[in-house]
C-alpha cells in the first residue's frame, strides 16, 4: 500500500496553534487572530488587513447581486485566496511567530451570497450559502492545512448555517456555577445564552434585535457622515429618551417572535431608520434625543429578549461588538440586568475586535478532531455535524 | 482533550470502496462508478444519470459566460449537490451495493470556469477554476467523508489544473517492461505516455490535437443533424481520404508546439470545423471523402505527436473516448502504429465511458491517503500536492 502523511497527525495534538481569518459582510478586510487552544485559550496575535480597493469594489457589486460573469466570480475566489494567505504570512512576520509553528489555519471565507430561507428546486426547498476565498492557495502559500467553508455543512443539515459563533461561546464562556450570555453587538444584536454547566443541547442563540444599525445609520444622518457611528454614546449621553417614542419602537414584531430567529437590514437598515428618523424629526426630538432614544431601543430590547426567551436570567453578561464601546448603551444595560455584572470579552483575554477570528479558529480545530460543532438548537440543523472541508497542507 | 471520530482510520485502509462521480463539460449528466481499490482495481458498478433539464440548462448558460447573479450560483451549487447524492444512492440501489458499505466519495464537481491561461490580479497573473456541486450536500445525504474539488490544489501549486486523469493512468496501465500510452480520444486527443518502468516523473500527457471534434461536427452538417457523429465511422469507411487536403491539415501550427500543450474548442471547434467544411465542399470533395479525410487527420495528428514528442514509440497503446467506437479511425490508427498493440481500457476491465469517474475515485483514495496526485510533468505545477477537500462524513 502507498502511504502518504495523513492530517490524522493533527487530530491527535492536545493543543493546536491555529492561525484564524474572518472577514464579515462590511466587505472591508480579513481579520486574522492566531492562538493556541487545548483546553485553554491564548490569544498570541490579531490584526486586521484591509482588502486592495478593487477586491472590495468587486465584491460589493456581489452584494448587490447585480448580474456579474461567471469568470469574475471564478478569478476572484482565487484573488481572496492569495490576500487570506498573506493576511496570515503578515502577522506571522509582524508578531514574530514563524509560521512554521502554525498547525492549521482556518478560513471562513468572503461570504458572497447567503439563503437561509431557500429557493425552490422541483418540490424542495433549498437553502445555499456561497463563501469564497479559495482554501487551497491558502494551503498552498503557507505549507498548511486548512479548515474552511463552515457554513455549507450545517445548510446540508438542514440549518440555516448560522449564527456558528455560539460553539465557541460554549467552549470558551460556559461555567459550572454561573449563568451567563455571550451577547454581542454588531450591526445586529444577538446572543449565546450559557446556563450554569450547560451541555451543548441548552445552549440557545439567536439575534435579539438592532444592534448598532439604527444608532449609526442615524449618527451619519445627523452628522452629515462626519461621524459613521457614536463615538463612545457621546451623543446619545447628551439627549433624552423619549419614552413615548422608545415604547413604539418596543412594540416592533421582531421583538415578539420567538427564537430561534435572525434579522438583517432588511428590517432594521436603512429604510427603517430613514424613516424612523423623520418622524421623530417631525415630532420636534432633537437629534441627541433621537440617538439616546435609538440606544435605548437597542438596550430595552437586548434586555427584553432575556426576559421573555431564557429560562433564568443571567448571572454576568459578556458584551462584544461595536457596540460594547458605545459607553451609554454599555451604562443602559447595566441599569436594566442588574444585580447580574456586566463583563467584556477582554476580561477574558479576548479582543473583541478579534473575537470572530477567535471564534472561527476554535472550530476549525474541532474539525480537525471530527467533533461535530454546529449547535443544533441555534441554527435549526436536524443533527450535530462536522462543518467544513479539511484541505491537506504540504508534505 | 475532545475527542471526535478523525478521518485518519480511512487513511490506513488497505482497501477502500469509493464511489466516484464526474461530470464533463457536456452538462448533460452525472458518471458514477463504484470501484474497490487497493493495488487492483475491480469496477463494482457504472451508470449515468442526466441532469434535470432545468439544471442542464442553467450551466449551459454559464458555460456561456452570460451575466448570471451570484444568487443563481449560491442555489444551483447546492443543486447540483443534490443531484450528485442522488445519483450515489440510485446506483448502489441498482447495484444492490450498500451504501453502508462505501468508504469514500469522490466528486469531481461540474466545471463552470476554467482559466488556465489566468487574469491579473495587480502585477501577478492568477489562473482559476470553478467547478460547483456542493460536497458537503453529498457527504450529508449519503453519511459518507467525500474528497471534491481536485483542480484548484493545483493550480495553486503552479498547475494549469489539468490533465488530472494521468495520474490514475499510471497507476492502473503502467508496466514494469511495456511502454504504454494510454490514448483518450474525446472531442479534443489526448494521451498518456508510461514507459516501462516509469516513475511518475517519467510520465508525459498531453493534448495530441483533435479527438472527435471535427468528425462530429461535419457528419451534424452533412446529415443535418439526424447523426451526432460518424457511428463506428461508417461514413468514413465509406470516403476516400484527400491526400492534398490531409497534409494541409497536417500543417496546424498547435501539431509543431512543445508539450506540455493542451487545445480545445478555440482551435478546433465550429468555426474551424464550418471553414474546413466550406473549403473541402468548394474543392469538389463528397461528404464521405472529407469526413475519412478529418478522420484520417485525427489518426495522423496522434501518431505525429508520438513521432514528435515522446522519447520512444509505444509497445501498446490503450484507446479510450468515444473515438475508441469509430472503427476507421482505430484502424488507421492501427495501420499506422504498426507493430505496437492497439487495446482498448474495456480489455483490462475498465469501461471505456466510466474511465473518467473511475480515475477521479482513485484520485480521491490517494488524497485521503494523503499521497501527493498531480502529475507536475502533465499540469505544469512546480511540485507534487495532494488535491481535493475532505469533508468528514457522518460520526
Amino acid at each position: 500500500m502507498r502511504k502518504g502523511i495523513s492530517i490524522g497527525k493533527l487530530s491527535k495534538q492536545a493543543s493546536l496553534r491555529i492561525a484564524g481569518l474572518m472577514s464579515g459582510t462590511s466587505a472591508d478586510g480579513v481579520d486574522v487572530a492566531i492562538i493556541d487552544f487545548s483546553n485553554t485559550l491564548k490569544v498570541l496575535a490579531f490584526d486586521t488587513y484591509p482588502y486592495p480597493p478593487s477586491v472590495s469594489k468587486a465584491i460589493s457589486k456581489l452584494f448587490s447581486n447585480e448580474k456579474t460573469q461567471v469568470s469574475d466570480i471564478c478569478h476572484l475566489n482565487f484573488v481572496i485566496g492569495e490576500v487570506f494567505a498573506d493576511a496570515v504570512l503578515k502577522l506571522c512576520r509582524k508578531s514574530r511567530i514563524s509560521i512554521n509553528s502554525i498547525d492549521l489555519i482556518s478560513s471562513h471565507g468572503q461570504t458572497i451570497y447567503h439563503n437561509p430561507k431557500g429557493s425552490r428546486f422541483g418540490r424542495i426547498l433549498l437553502r445555499s450559502t456561497l463563501q469564497i476565498g479559495e482554501p487551497c492557495v491558502i494551503a498552498r502559500r503557507t505549507g498548511k492545512t486548512v479548515v474552511a467553508d463552515f457554513r455549507p455543512a450545517d445548510i446540508a443539515a438542514g440549518g440555516q448555517g448560522a449564527p456558528l459563533v455560539p460553539y465557541a461561546d460554549y467552549l470558551l464562556f460556559s461555567h459550572k456555577k454561573k449563568n451567563r450570555i455571550v451577547q454581542n453587538i454588531g450591526g445586529i444584536a444577538n446572543l449565546t445564552w450559557l446556563k450554569a454547566s450547560a451541555g451543548i443541547k441548552d445552549v440557545l442563540a439567536f439575534d435579539t434585535g438592532p444592534g448598532n444599525m439604527i444608532i449609526d445609520h442615524i449618527a451619519q444622518l445627523i452628522t452629515k457622515d462626519r461621524y459613521r457611528y457614536d463615538v463612545d454614546g457621546r451623543i446619545a449621553a447628551k439627549g433624552k429618551v423619549d419614552t413615548s417614542l422608545l415604547e413604539k419602537l418596543m412594540q416592533h414584531k421582531f421583538l415578539k417572535r420567538r427564537p430561534p430567529k435572525s434579522t438583517g437590514r432588511e428590517e432594521f437598515g436603512a429604510a427603517f431608520s430613514n424613516r424612523l428618523y423623520n418622524t421623530a424629526a417631525k415630532a420636534g426630538l432633537k437629534p441627541a434625543d433621537i440617538i439616546a432614544t435609538v440606544t435605548a431601543f437597542t438596550a430595552r430590547s437586548i434586555i427584553a429578549a432575556y426576559r421573555c426567551f431564557l429560562p433564568l436570567l443571567p448571572d454576568e453578561v459578556i458584551l462584544c461588538g461595536g457596540g460594547a464601546k458605545n459607553k451609554t448603551l454599555v451604562k443602559m444595560l447595566k441599569e436594566q440586568i442588574k444585580p447580574a455584572k456586566v463583563l467584556l470579552t477582554d476580561d477574558f483575554g479576548i479582543n473583541a475586535d478579534a473575537k470572530e477570528a477567535i471564534s472561527f479558529a476554535i472550530l476549525a480545530g474541532e474539525t480537525i478532531r471530527g467533533i461535530p460543532n454546529n449547535i443544533p438548537s441555534a441554527t435549526g440543523a436536524k443533527t450535530p455535524v462536522v462543518l467544513g472541508k479539511i484541505i491537506p497542507g504540504k508534505i
